[in-house]
């Protein structure tokens, strides 16, 4: 069976820069890099040695799989304007519908499971790839590609890779916000946040071997009340960051 | 100038235990170790060769300094039962003021910036200490221990300590609640947490190059109303998950 050597990519953002990259590192030929804005498809083409195109209706058809990484609410309009028979079509997102994809003969997600920078490096290897296709030949390719990219590789179906998705939304997303609220706290306090950084990294770091349930700390898990009140009061002038520590207070409260 | 060299651990739990482990390391006399629990104190006691008590009223005066390592509710009731003129008498909590130690002539705070399980090991050399006392002499010697546990050692006034806390509620205490959501989302799903685990170790280890709030990414910074509409409905069944995603989405809409 052929494997997928010739690729596509259609975005040019940071999974495309990525992903990009890490396929180029590992011997694979980025061919064309679509943009809407031909200055990005050009600057991650030159990165990739490929060619640049912001014509999505003239994509040349030399590569053996098309990565769409570009924002969800996109995907729609832009898979309508070319069809590629006898190609592997799929897209590199977290919540849309494999069935978006159905006017192509071969077609599937790989989803990577990870937070992507432009300006940040990663070590594709440790990133889960998470693998959906309409049918077997599909799934061979993309699953042969994501083993050639990471030693994490999963069959994941559409219910599960959205569940996965919006599990990563609180897992990273919002983790994330919670640390832009911290630093926004201590630098408003003339606070260097560099203090919270052995924290931030240890707090991660627990969950490598334990269940996050089972390591919480902290005020509300002690419910302690004095330090909340405090912690409330401390809030005042931040409203909305007073009704954040409250649900969220609440919430491990009830766990309990 | 002396320096603290034998210590009296007043606390039996995560605190107590992990300073009381990396003070014996370091060469420290740990002389005593009191719990309201006789059975912990012991338990502690013989991991570090020191004797145990549950009498708070007749710990021995033997030590050059008592480290008050309970729960913040309890420190004031606590105090009020022992009186050691010429010792050093520092409590190691985020939130109680120094002011609760007056009684005692040479006071003052130890407070390590870090989160503590029992089981988990920590490295103390990177472990941040905040150290304020209410005279020279008692910061000297308080410094010189926070140094000799650790190379992060931050003289900081009890203002500045409460706000540091509050922060580490939300960037330790509530990220690891983000964490259990994400963990009991894709448990109900029978998917294994562990394919989330890369992403919560990046999405920390970002923020040590990088201000959080640079890097947010998800469908709040992206405002992506499919996703976010998505999400909420799958959180249908969930409906205090559904109130926690909304609110913090909300607010990260709100701050780009």
């Amino acid at each position: 069976m052929a494997t997928l050597q010739t690729i596509t990519l259609i975005g040019s953002g940071n999974v495309a820069t990525h992903l990009g990259r890490a396929l180029l590192n590992k011997g694979f030929t980025i061919n064309e890099v679509y943009s809407k804005s031909i200055n990005n498809a050009s600057l991650l083409a030159l990165k990739l040695n490929a060619t640049a195109t912001d014509n999505i209706k003239q994509l040349n058809d030399k590569s053996d799989a098309y990565l769409i990484c570009i924002k969800d609410g996109f995907i729609e309009n832009i898979i309508k304007q070319f069809n590629l028979t006898d190609k592997i079509i799929a897209h590199t997102s977290g919540s849309v519908d494999m069935d978006l994809l159905g006017q192509f003969i071969n077609h599937g997600i790989l989803y990577p499971l990870q937070t992507f920078s432009k300006e940040v490096a990663i070590n594709m290897d440790e990133v889960p790839f998470c693998v959906e296709a309409n049918n077997a030949h599909a799934e061979h390719l993309l699953l042969e590609l994501g083993k050639s990219l990471s030693k994490s590789v999963h069959r994941i179906n559409s219910e599960q890779r959205k569940k996965i998705h919006l599990a990563a939304v609180f897992a990273c997303n919002f983790s994330n916000y919670m640390y832009t609220i911290s630093e926004d706290i201590l630098n408003q306090n003339n606070i260097d946040f560099s203090i919270l950084k052995p924290l931030i990294i240890e707090t991660a770091r627990k969950i490598k071997s334990n269940s996050p349930k089972s390591i919480q700390t902290g005020p509300a898990k002690r419910k302690d009340e004095a330090v909340i009140k405090n912690h409330i009061e401390l809030l005042a002038n931040a409203k909305d960051y007073q009704d954040i520590y409250k649900i969220i207070t609440e919430n491990i409260i009830k766990s309990n």
